[in-house]
């Protein structure tokens, strides 16, 4: 008998907000803490994009929901500072009045709560109105680690650089790939064909791999070698891994 | 009630090998995934660098452990090439064996298995001698994501570039903080006086924070404000986090 049941039962505390990573939407990769604070907490907020059918971070973490209040909270996919800032102010406002009232608070969001995450605005704004002390972040499982462990190579070994970065700034992306011996683009879907013709100037299509939707079931993707890939439309959640090279030891 | 009973009971199945990442060292930060990997396999795996008094991956897999046949694997923290990969060519010709004779066997890593994890040599090795179908990595939380966590600051927001590297080369690493917003340093204990002047001659002591041992109980040490810090001496997991900036979006 081992003593994990007295691990998993960690509670969430009355009047502390959590941003929880939940990984990449495959709810066995949510760590145990995630799933224990999701359990127990009072409320679960979880963000869905305006217009898209349901909250995939939602359905990540239906297994771990028992009587819990649920918030989907709608926010605007525009590259607008002003509209986002407004709407995550307005949740913050809710956050806060719930924390005083004693209630614990968890947001999900997929991958991890600080890369390329919506949670961010939120935290920003607490930290402004609550105390440091009440206010925690859980890690989670993000998309490149995802993609990665379906080909199974290692990201970075000894010397070399990793670049994470949106694949959206191609002038930007053509830059990176000088800079770093693995480079690493979320959002890749959205301008997969100019992606696949700059590499392919470059010679570096056959050292490049994807994976889009992964851990996400039927919808996962991947593809190991873009050389041998028909270019087709892919969704917004999309990672690429190029390796471009290795920065070994030197012999010691 | 909920069904993570269920969830939590997936087994890992007989000839297969898994690299399992296990997180900072805290047994809640393992996923579910790996936990049940860990449960259910007939051998386990541990690292442990020669000299070290314990497995810090084995202690923190302790909660999950039965009856699983352990097997501390000793490796030189040398950079030496030509040992080190004989070293997990032995290790890797136990596996085959084991796995080839029916058994399940998970190797546990400290962090993600394909981030400056020593597991990626021996997955080298056992690509090269067993199907790919039958090796398998399961990613796990990785020191920059617990060292971000701790204070709660994004990594990555709209076009923000994020670099991680280790902080050994001190010539690629001021190279570096000209080409990402946020730089991260794996293994910045060995050399954290030299890097704290490099970052202050460039002005960015304010703009640095560090977690050495996170996760790791009374061992942890959370720095938020370099400049606040008088240096002393580090352990090898220390990481350090370099926020120089950000590239906000073009208004759409």
């Amino acid at each position: 008998m081992n003593n994990r049941t007295s691990l998993i039962s960690i509670k969430p505390q009355p009047g502390h907000f959590y941003a929880v990573g939940i990984g990449p939407g495959s709810p066995d990769l949510l760590t145990l803490r995630a799933a224990s604070l999701v359990e127990n907490c009072d409320t679960v907020i979880s963000p869905q994009a305006k217009g898209s059918a349901k909250s995939i971070a939602l359905e990540a973490v239906r297994p771990f929901l028992n009587q819990q209040e649920i918030i989907v909270h709608n926010y605007p996919m525009e590259r607008n500072r002003q509209k986002t800032q407004e709407r995550w102010q307005q949740l913050a406002d809710d956050v806060v009045l719930r924390c005083n009232s004693g209630e614990s608070v968890v947001q999900v969001t997929l991958g991890d709560p600080l890369i390329f995450a919506t949670s961010s605005y939120l935290l920003q704004s607490l930290s402004e109105r609550m105390s440091a002390d009440n206010i925690h972040v859980v890690p989670g499982i993000s998309a490149f680690q995802t993609t990665a462990s379906r080909f199974g190579d290692a990201l970075t070994l000894q010397e070399d650089r990793m670049m994470l970065m949106s694949a959206t700034d191609l002038v930007a992306v053509e830059q990176a790939l000088e800079q770093c011996e693995t480079l690493v683009l979320y959002k890749a879907g959205g301008c997969i064909q100019p992606l696949v013709e700059l590499l392919g100037r470059r010679n570096l299509l056959s050292r490049a791999s994807l994976v889009s939707c992964g851990e996400q079931g039927e919808h996962e993707l991947q593809i190991a070698d873009l050389s041998r890939w028909q270019v087709k439309p892919l969704g917004y959640m999309t990672t690429m891994i190029v390796r471009t090279g290795s920065r070994p030891w030197s012999e010691g």
